[in-house]
């Protein structure tokens, strides 16, 4: 047999999709499972996207530029204007998700070998995208106790190598909900500037932010580092729209631009109905967004205030994003996960969560916790934490 | 400034790309450009997948499964089955274009410095996905001479080191138009399997035959090598739909098809409405191909036809896809190319070429040859062709 590489073989298994089988499993007996693992929103796409779509006008799906469409990047570069954001349309390169974006980034600044800092807990794709283009992923550990805020800068300052190339965040953070400060975001402008790093920020949540006095603070907004700085952002939160997948990378950066670009023309193009959809989505009105953020926020709330009634579960609120990580007054997330599917229920009903050892480069960390989204509505979310409060005391007992 | 990786520098520029701002130059000028260097077809999209895409019944563009729908591998594999290609919806990974199915294939079986073996000329993004995955392009040339027709298994064997991984052909070619025929495809079976190689297959102009005794022979349907064996496919061409973006990888390999799965698991999906489209494009009536294929057929002639008119031309008649390798006589098509856009036309006619150099990964070869594109109409292809017969005559006695 002829072999797989190494980098295929190094690649991470989701770390969700393993339970999946488990999920089938309760869903053959019958049992209704609760999904408080997965990022796929049930909000509905904006509807001006939608008839944008069920109006096409095309005789020929041709390729669009591997840019993009001229017309999407420059309405694209209004959206964020609107929003203080300091992007242009010649900034913007339109991927094939926030995932093709980041695939870009990595290829264009990391040989094999070389290092990328990220603050973990962080989104498990990243471990897979830094392996499909062999760079090695250097973890800083924040922590429960801050509520996973930047650990000092001292900490990720000492990580710096010859080898390092960029310091990744995803801001607010899957899985933490965590929002970086201006100061913090700041602090590590200062730190790439110096030794001459990339700073790489998802920043595909940004607009989901639910207390009333936060502010997000793009990194295109830095002073002085715009040739350090790229930007990666995608539709698919905005909008509801994941299965669009379009994305955008964004910089200032014209050496980093053109070699993306070149990334960009291997592939031809972005997926060109997609692309119509997200330029019609752009039109979008406020409204949609007021009640989409109102309705997570109270669906935070409600999951916060019933994770807090469980004894023994520690959780911070989260500041944006959909996501919480909640410790668990258990020993193993995989084997809770797994169990909870396999050989529990509540009145036919259980729970399915994402272990958070996924989230976590550091071996040992993030087994007594798991990550829980927050894209029910708010009778599931308290039926499905109410399961989970049960289960742990079944679970615990029978020790 | 920060740096740029070395695989970054050394991604290929698109060889056609770097002309386009003469062809802007022309077109500001008021000259008309026929484009003979692009691989977009003008042929309509078949009407039931824009009705597909027109009737769709979402409210949520929701990710699809990573390995696509199921309801759309299924019928894949009903249609290569009609075609008695042996594949069954479980050998399918739906991926983001043939490029993405080309990309997974390649970071499955490579680390850095490994090697491919592609018969030259070779579509020039082969490189640009060898580049992006730090594998190396060992080419073998195949000549005009014999029509571009697989070099001999000897000359193969040859190339092959302790680093190489694999042997990639694209059936019928592009850039050359040749189809391997089943003898050479069973050589170079024995070949993979002697040596415990991949055989990759990128036949996404399988359906372009325009001889009726030729036969696409399928690498999928070699017989005692299917652990070996690697197929690429796309939409892009078959139902005229590039900017769809829908493409799979197709091999009996588990270890292959679980790794690739890790790749397709970490970009999540690929694009929801167009893989609705897909799927409504496989009822696509024959009636659709016949006219399709009589057409490209009758451009064919055509454009060999009138080719052969020019002295000192040299060309052989391409038996698939619609493309073909012209040697023409002048010494360098990249200057020849380039000239022109920006300094010639007649009666304000110009035409746009892809220099040959680009398909080739040997320095020096195809200097003196062009790609040209038969996705122009018979009477656009005899104006191209004459402006092309002119514009020699006129380079010619300039030098």
């Amino acid at each position: 047999m002829p072999t797989i590489s190494h980098k295929g073989r190094n690649m991470p298994e989701s770390p969700i999709r393993k339970l999946a089988p488990y999920a089938d499993i309760a869903k053959q007996k019958g049992h209704k499972v609760y999904h408080l693992n997965i990022g796929q929103p049930d909000i509905k796409t904006p509807e001006v996207a939608i008839e944008a779509v069920k109006n096409i006008d095309l005789s020929i799906i041709e390729y669009s530029p591997s840019a993009g469409y001229e017309s999407y990047r420059k309405k694209l570069a209004q959206f964020y204007q609107r929003q203080n954001v300091n992007v242009n349309s010649e900034d913007i390169i339109v991927t094939t998700g926030g995932s093709e974006a980041l695939l870009f980034a990595l290829a264009t600044i990391t040989d094999p070998g070389d290092e990328i800092i990220i603050p973990e807990p962080f989104y498990a794709n990243y471990h897979a995208f830094a392996s499909s283009t062999s760079a090695t992923v250097i973890p800083v550990i924040s922590t429960i106790d801050s509520g996973f805020a930047l650990p000092s800068i001292e900490e990720v300052e000492k990580l710096i190598t010859e080898k390092t190339k960029a310091i990744l965040i995803c801001n607010p953070g899957n899985p933490t909900g965590y929002l970086y400060s201006e100061t913090e975001i700041k602090q590590l402008a200062g730190l790439i500037k110096k030794h001459d790093l990339y700073l790489i920020a998802d920043e595909v949540y940004r607009e989901f932010l639910y207390d009333g006095d936060d502010v997000h603070f793009s990194v295109m907004n830095l002073e002085n580092v715009q040739q350090n700085v790229i930007m990666v952002d995608s539709v698919s939160k905005r909008y509801s729209m994941c299965g669009a997948r379009i994305g955008c990378l964004i910089t200032k950066n014209k050496a980093v631009l053109a070699t993306v670009m070149k990334f960009a023309q291997a592939r031809l193009s972005p997926p060109t109905i997609e692309q119509i959809a997200c330029e019609a989505a752009i039109d979008t009105p406020q409204s949609y967004f007021d009640e989409v953020i109102s309705e997570y926020k109270s669906r935070r709330d409600t999951l916060i205030t019933e994770l807090n009634k469980i004894e023994g579960v520690i959780v911070t609120k989260p500041k944006g994003a959909f996501y919480c990580i909640a410790q668990l007054p258990i020993a193993d997330s995989d084997d809770f996960a797994q169990w909870l599917l396999e050989s529990y229920n509540l009145n036919g009903e259980t729970v399915m969560i994402a272990p958070a050892k996924g989230f976590y480069s550091t071996p040992g960390m993030g087994l007594n916790q798991v990550r829980i989204a927050y894209v029910l509505n708010k009778k599931d979310l308290i039926s499905a934490v109410n399961i989970l409060k049960e289960a742990l005391l079944v679970y615990n007992a029978k020790k």
